[in-house]
């Protein structure tokens, strides 16, 4: 099995149980680069190394209550794979308080040497 | 709205119909390439140029009934889209001649001037 596949899934099989710091500490590497289609204030599109990817799971975890969440892949090809989100949530802070919103989006992660060295989510914004 | 995520929507509207020709024949810059995780003998992991995935699309059909069809996304970044395939099919031809087996794979475009450039295919073989 090569690398991305078998990473991939560990990371499938976390994040179906809500672990995504769990995800991070074992699977991401120190020089991890993570980049959203546009900024999410106060978060920056792009963020890079794995303190700051903590702090944005942070974040996320505390501005949001997940109702249900579907995680779906790994689809691979060669050092990279892709993975498919469907959140239930409702925001608790910021311009969308409030507001329970279905999440779909999809996320292509790049391996290097077992660990995650870059990751991308593509959805549409509104 | 952006170039990628116009031109995904029309690719997800052809493919939801099965016309991959009409969508190759509309959206596709004469320049695509195209990679596959791995070769599928006869065809290459990677061909370039439209002339070459119209014959890979001729192949494709001339060697797969389609039983049905499930096409999601597209899902934008930037001049980037990912979309999602599942099709359940049975090979005509090959080593899988006569097998009835449901392909899930998800494929990442680049869209440049308001064509598709760049295409790629994410699946586990098996």
């Amino acid at each position: 099995m090569s690398d991305s596949l078998e990473v991939g899934k560990k990371l499938v099989a976390f994040c179906k149980e809500g672990k995504f710091k769990d995800a991070i500490n074992s699977l991401y590497s120190p020089k991890i680069v993570s980049v959203e289609p546009g900024s999410m204030p106060p978060m920056p599109a792009k963020m890079e190394g794995i303190e700051a990817i903590r702090g944005k799971t942070d974040w996320w975890e505390k501005n949001h209550e997940v109702h249900s969440l579907k995680v779906e892949g790994p689809w691979p090809h060669g050092d990279r794979f892709i993975v498919r989100f469907v959140m239930d949530v409702t925001a608790k802070a910021g311009p969308m308080a409030g507001k329970r919103m279905t999440m779909d989006e999809t996320g292509l992660y790049t391996v290097k040497d077992g660990k995650v060295v870059h990751e991308e989510f593509f959805y549409h914004g509104g």
